[in-house]
């Protein structure tokens, strides 16, 4: 069984950083056991400071989709590191890499570059009202969408006129989303919305491709922006967009995380209908036109799209699904499994507070496997059916324990 | 003379890139001649897309402050790239480069790690709401603190409501600060200012010691918030915050751009009364605790720290003011030059729309030195007095150009 104790590190840690560390990767916030400080990563494993090794099921909150250090990108990161990375102006990759995405995602027309999901969505609201003249954007209840005042899940430091104009809707339910642009009227600038639902703390919800084409009826009738948030999915599901199998096309698109592989990048595409609105705004950062992340980013999508890792990712991903179901059955527990395969997730039925499912979490680490309670977890292209097997039989005595009790 | 035609890039990007590019680097905006698209930086030297190879004083637009690829910085992330960047949490380098960060910064009792210059400032602003319970935030007119709807300097896709609780004041204005404390009265949640007075289109002004005093008692007296937003500044002037030499400390600080050498970070600073408020505000990023840029900011501070760096970046900078004096004068032209010499600029006395300062940017570039009409310049530890007095004879000519008019 593993041993965390952090090398000591987390008790440095609170006397310089607020609360020991913050943010999404705050381990208190989701484990009493897991390490909060890790030493290295290779493939679809990761080892903490004390030297444990896991089977990754979070893949860094979804950025390594191809695994951790993919040779491939590694490559394309030295080949640009020998030559420079934050010059003045952009590099030759910033084009190509535009020309990469308009080549890639159905919607895309142009695509602009940035460094955190946030900076995407963002920029997505501001294109959108830059746009349309108008004001008031509708985002489903619960939904995440960044962590800046606009839209940080915590209120502390907001102030209510950051989200004057923000109204809300359910996800998959049509009729309030058109209550909502009822309520916005002729102000409506846009709605936004992730593109299943994958909120933290509840079952995830694959889109209706009803509820999908209605969003899409409503913002062509109304003349407002559509914009899919596919920070979290995009690249991991469908490279043409994650709307794009239901046959749903946004104005805009939020992208980050798997886009470069683990490198700081997110992206904007859009319409050309947005064309001149994006060029109207002004959205910039100090790292945003630097060719590392980039090259990292043209490695990553070329071997998403030219090797069969998606369908890979899939398959294990089902594997895993299938794997967690027999076992609770022989375990005579009860698990609803929720979400994309790729993006799994699993708690014990009738589990409200997640207490038991955080316990079999804490279990599943204690044997060497890394998941998450109630966030989904992440496949990447290194997962290979042996690694699921392997993740399995650890994750085997975890059901044993929590059926124990 | 060199002869910039991007590549045939410009054309490429104009079809997938919004305006072709965007955001500060927008080269467009500041001068007809110079290359949009870099192709690779050593030292103090970059090159461009068609093989024009220029004495850079842009630096990245401020990161790189050892120069293009610095080999100790390139060895700390070349070796952190061994082991992993992107993991499900921070690794040790992060509680090193907190720890590092406390004993370097003069104010500093932790700190807080980001992407962008602007979540530094957002997450200041917040942070500051959210330990006094209060709203307003003072701001001098015309300063620049990022590119999101509360800060950025284009209205486009901007609300008023982003701006709701803003008030402004003149730099170097104390009695116009103190008037809109007034305004704010007992809701003033902070004051945030910069350095020195670095905005866009006008000279450089340093902070009049006097006023930075007062703000400093202000804030004690009001119970607000300083915050310094030491973004563009830090680590280039003073390792200890750029107001140590006036005796200044803020309460938060906001760093990015020099702190890595050019890799994508952002950082606050705070003092222990703050603690507890920025614990409590949630934001984050997909990126926020990959290793390898904390890797390079850990390699950078030290070597600023231990070496010369900083002294022989002010007599580098010295040596080109007084030289760029001195070749006015013998060119009987009349130059206003402002600024720390670390953060130089130029412009010609009475050259009120830089019409004149333009052209004369654009004569240097001809010539291989990367200059700026009206945005402040940067020098690195990489210059060298030859490669000032290099620069000085391509600018000669770049004077003598504008003195023929």
């Amino acid at each position: 069984m593993i041993d965390v104790n952090d090398a000591g590190l987390a008790k440095r840690a609170e006397l310089v950083i607020p609360g020991g560390t913050y943010g999404h990767m705050d381990v208190r916030s989701f484990s009493s056991t897991l390490p909060q400080y890790m030493a290295s990563g290779e493939g679809c494993r990761i080892t903490d400071v004390d030297g444990n090794t896991y089977l990754d099921f979070m893949c860094g909150w979804g950025p390594v989709v191809l695994g951790h250090r993919n040779r491939v990108v590694q490559r394309a990161v030295a080949d640009q590191l020998a030559l420079g990375d934050c010059l003045n102006g952009g590099s030759s990759v910033m084009v190509e890499l535009a020309e990469l995405l308009v080549d890639t995602v159905a919607h895309a027309d142009w695509a602009m570059l940035a460094k955190n999901g946030t900076d995407a969505t963002t920029a997505c609201v501001t294109i959108a009202r830059a746009a349309t003249g108008r004001r008031k954007v509708l985002i489903a209840n619960g939904a995440y969408h960044g962590a800046v005042p606009w839209c940080t899940p915590v209120a502390a430091g907001v102030v209510p006129e950051d989200r004057a104009y923000l109204d809300y809707f359910e996800y998959n339910a049509l009729a309030s989303v058109r209550a909502a642009a009822e309520r916005a009227g002729d102000d409506l600038a846009a709605i936004i919305v992730c593109p299943f639902r994958h909120d933290v703390h509840r079952d995830q919800e694959l889109a209706d491709p009803v509820f999908a084409q209605g969003l899409r009826e409503l913002c062509d009738r109304t003349g407002a922006v559509l914009i899919l948030d596919d920070v979290r999915c995009g690249f991991r599901l469908d490279l043409a967009g994650s709307w794009e199998p239901l046959g749903v096309r946004p104005d805009l698109s939020a992208w980050s995380k798997a886009i470069a592989n683990g490198y700081a990048l997110a992206a904007i595409t859009g319409t050309d209908a947005l064309r001149s609105a994006a060029e109207s705004i002004y959205t910039t950062g100090s790292f945003w036109f630097s060719a590392v992340s980039m090259a990292a980013a043209m490695a990553t999508i070329r071997e998403l799209r030219d090797t069969d890792a998606l369908s890979r990712m899939r398959d294990c991903g089902q594997r895993l699904r299938d794997g967690l179901a027999a076992q609770a059955r022989s375990h005579g527990l009860d698990v609803v499994q929720s979400g994309p395969v790729q993006m799994p997730l699993l708690r014990f039925a009738g589990d409200d507070d997640f207490e038991l499912t955080r316990r079999w979490c804490d279990e599943a680490g204690a044997r060497g496997v890394y998941l998450h309670p109630y966030h989904n977890w992440f496949l990447s292209s290194a997962h290979t059916a042996a690694d699921i097997d392997e993740a399995l039989d650890r994750i085997d005595g975890a059901f044993a324990a929590v059926a124990r009790r």
